[in-house]
């Protein structure tokens, strides 16, 4: 007796959207007396604070910005920026968080092809806008965003200064109902080849980004948990995809919060040291050098718990941080993903006690992450198969999950390459572990190709950093007459080493992995050059694509 | 200078959707080998398990299951509903749990209204299934859910018994992709009047519930945390709005699992030990009788976290489990919130430190809750205006977040009471305390006129529940020629208390709170009586309905 199949699925009403306005909610009654501070310069209860944003919405609205308008933003890490994190997407309009290491004829496109008509100028920035101001015919409103609440001499027309437009705006503001699938946020990503391409973000994925991304640390016990008690501090700057989404799930959680302002480490290191922050994140490089710093031992660094992104965790990094007592992790993302999409936890059952042999430990924090909840994380071949577990199924990295980008702002062709078969691609090599870690490998375009053999940039320059007298170290392939391409890696010596090592003294470091079995032993052919510095991205990553141009320039010489 | 508006928002095109089976995507190679139990009869890995799942699937297409389709569940809190939490939904079809504890004609009714098509039912609810079978034209598949695996001998045509009908079917099973907002689950409850409505729940909604509520149990330090090394057993049936969600959420996390089955006090107490659970939900009056069990003793209570719902947490009963080293706290919900909306965690700058008084702490941990991220929480008075905080401004707490019911199934009328306005509304007398936690004062229906006087029954039943000899307390009003109403009293003494303590000893108990200023001074008109038990509900509640209609027929003779 077959049932007889009511014909179709039961489908309910539209649900209430999800929308970054209920980030408020809650926190306006959880922690109306918790703080926000701006360096040393400022510091408002969240009460105050969320009357700002709503002063802030009725500025831009006075300025025209309505559902739609692009608003672009030039400043540092800062409570302002932190309160157009919200005023901007809760009218319904659109964030641009400029990218301001770009270039400015690299900014002044994106500005552009954002169709930007507000742009919003700390004054450090002030020279780079008054030479791209007149490749920007489309903004018809300038307002700067000065520490002092004074509009700086300019050739631009400022409608007026921040705090001083917020000074003469009335408080309460009934920010509007939105469609959950109102774009938030748009940021540029600068590729390998070609303009800046723009990512975007809804109502709907910064949310689910918040709460899964909070939940994620939340619930985790190694090596590191988020609770409510929690001090936050962002290192990373907030135009990279809202600060890798940390600012909403602290405005969410009604945390504390610091915004450190204009890049200096001392300012850094003190406000870490007075506001006993406890969680930040950033890329290996920015805490690499906050590490050794002249003043690094100001710092009490037992208590941060820090999330490093933007490129792997190097297992010296890591083994310092530690050392420091410091509780480390890496996660993985990128602009395209929101970009949380994996964690490395530790698992229950693989303790990371002090029983523990610290490799273990390092082991499993330096490995790209574990996929969040809701993330689904493949590996693809070439011919677009999914592939099983396992070290020797390497592939293409291959994402889903609710809150990546539908693709890239106004260009159809990119977006559809990036969503191919209807899973976001990476561009990453890499494998699932037997225990479900992701393992990136390399990025494709990093991949060394030493006749016909693979190997990986990434694994050579973690086993030169666990040398004692290597500060920082960048391996990329350079072409090769015989072998196609071999390694090629600078190397940063730490302070007191520079005389002491030489470039055969490394290269012999290396035979040692090559005959432990870790590294593959063409790795042997890695040319090893010392070098005073590493040229690094607009987002502080090294900047490999540059020296690969470099190199290949000094062969041909 | 204006900015010229873009004409309209940006609205990015269709994102993924939230579905429950992404609860399994990270599990699957999280947690592949943790386990998931059942009384002391079966232990399956999550591997085994979830291959039962999609097994279950095909058991379930085969039998005429489609997107849709209504199936009827009557077992006890086991594996094999957890099973069908995911098999059912996963194909489109609707979880109909339906309520045991109803009489077999309530039942019926709902079975008829959700018109379910397939009945799963367990051996012990058998002989009601047989006694409803006559009234249930529309079940065409009759299927056994029995612990042996053998189709009971009945005089219903059962397909078959489940275990054995699973152990034919393959493993393996594509689920099909499905809008976000297709119902999942559907659950009767049970209202103070009329025929017992259905609330519904979309797989959207499932899942916004379970991470939202997981991040909140996972954020908050006080007075109890969910983490990943916890050990969960349901002590609210299943049955009841998904077991409140946490089965979800456990799947989602990976923890490990112990369905208790038939409810055996004993059996319960023998898991908790065994298996070292750590985390559980329940009512309070279950809380209390395994606390008071004879066997209780044999349990190390110190390292369970308990949330209390479906009634409020009596301080009498905190108390107790406080000093039995339980980590206890309250939550609120209702079957139409689905449910949790709100719990009395308590704020990081309120530390529950051992120093601080235990009469604060049983202060935060029994508030009514407080409102989870996400949640919008109002007081809204008879005229329908938004009351602001403070205890002087009591109305009915309505309510918004974006895993509400959307109203009664086939109920347009009810649905639209329920919200109208555009808040849910919950029925419940509270007001928002200064601190913003939610207080519900009474039920709409439970509130005690007396002499145009509002007393709250809760909170007489709190006072009596700290006198050392009382058990359990129920309150209610009767009508009172002189007053309208006063309030009335059935007490159960602790063992050892009986001939000790007289409805007058309790009654001099209540002045104290008058003379505190605690209570109302008309609560000296309440009459107290001692009885050997309370009548309880479907739910495990106490039942006032019944109690009234007992006093008033007194009344009347």
């Amino acid at each position: 007796m077959e049932a007889e199949p009511i014909a179709s699925a039961w489908i309910a009403p539209a649900p209430q959207p999800l929308l970054i306005r209920d980030f408020f909610t809650r926190t306006r009654t959880w922690a109306p007396d918790r703080t926000i501070s701006y360096r040393n310069l400022r510091t408002l209860t969240y009460s105050a604070w969320m009357k700002r944003v709503e002063q802030a919405a009725r500025v831009l609205r006075d300025a025209g910005v309505r559902p739609g308008v692009r608003v672009g933003v030039l400043d540092w890490d800062s409570h302002r920026y932190l309160e157009l994190f919200f005023a901007i997407p809760m009218l319904g309009a659109v964030l641009h968080t400029v990218n301001v290491r770009l270039t400015p004829d690299q900014m002044a496109y994106t500005i552009r092809h954002a169709e930007d008509t507000v742009l919003m100028v700390h004054p450090d920035f002030l020279k780079v806008a008054e030479e791209m101001a007149p490749q920007l015919p489309g903004i018809n409103t300038w307002i700067s965003l000065s520490d002092e609440g004074v509009t700086p001499v300019s050739t631009l027309p400022f409608r007026g200064d921040y705090e001083a437009l917020l000074a003469a705006a009335p408080a309460g503001f009934d920010f509007p109902d939105l469609d959950e699938n109102t774009v938030a946020t748009l940021f540029y990503t600068t590729g390998t080849t070609g303009d800046p391409k723009g990512v975007y973000f809804t109502h709907r994925q910064i949310v689910l980004h918040a709460t899964t991304g909070a939940l994620t640390f939340a619930v985790h016990s190694q090596p590191l948990t988020l609770n409510d008690h929690d001090v936050y501090l962002p290192l990373t700057p907030m135009f990279h995809v809202q600060a890798w989404g940390f600012p909403y799930m602290a405005v969410m959680l009604g945390l504390q919060q610091i915004y450190p302002g204009r890049f200096e480490p001392s300012m850094i290191l003190s406000l870490l040291e007075q506001h006993r922050v406890t969680i930040s994140h950033c890329v290996p490089t920015l805490l690499q050098m906050l590490l050794h710093h002249p003043e690094s031992s100001s710092v009490n660094w037992s208590r941060l718990k820090i999330v490093i992104g933007g490129a792997p965790l190097p297992i010296g990094l890591a083994q310092l941080a530690r050392s420091r007592g410091i509780q480390i992790l890496g996660g993985y993302g990128m602009s395209e993903t929101g970009p949380l999409v994996a964690v490395s936890h530790v698992k229950p059952d693989h303790p990371l006690d002090p029983g523990t042999s610290p490799a273990d430990a390092l082991d499993v924090v330096t490995r790209t992450g574990f996929p969040m909840p809701l993330v689904d994380a493949g590996i693809m071949d070439a011919a677009g198969t999914l592939l099983p577990p396992g070290r020797e199924h390497v592939g293409e990295l291959v994402l889903r999950a609710p809150w990546l980008t539908a693709g890239y702002h106004g260009q159809p062709e990119a977006s559809a390459a990036l969503w191919r078969g209807g899973w976001l691609h990476t561009g990453d090599i890499a494998y699932l572990d037997t225990d479900g870690y992701i393992r990136i490998t390399d990025r494709l375009k990093d991949v060394i190709k030493i006749g016909g053999e693979w190997i990986s940039s990434l694994e050579l320059e973690n086993c030169l950093s666990q040398h004692e007298a290597v500060k920082e170290v960048v391996v990329v392939g350079v072409p090769d007459p015989k072998w196609d391409e071999h390694p090629h890696a600078d190397v940063v010596l730490r302070a007191g080493f520079e005389d002491q090592v030489t470039p055969k003294a490394l290269a012999r470091f290396l035979h040692r992995f090559v005959e432990e079995g870790t590294l593959h032993k063409r790795a042997i052919l890695t040319s090893i050059r010392i070098v005073p510095a590493i040229a690094r991205t607009s987002v502080g990553k090294f900047d490999k694509k540059r020296l690969r141009a470099e190199l290949a320039a000094g062969l041909k010489r």
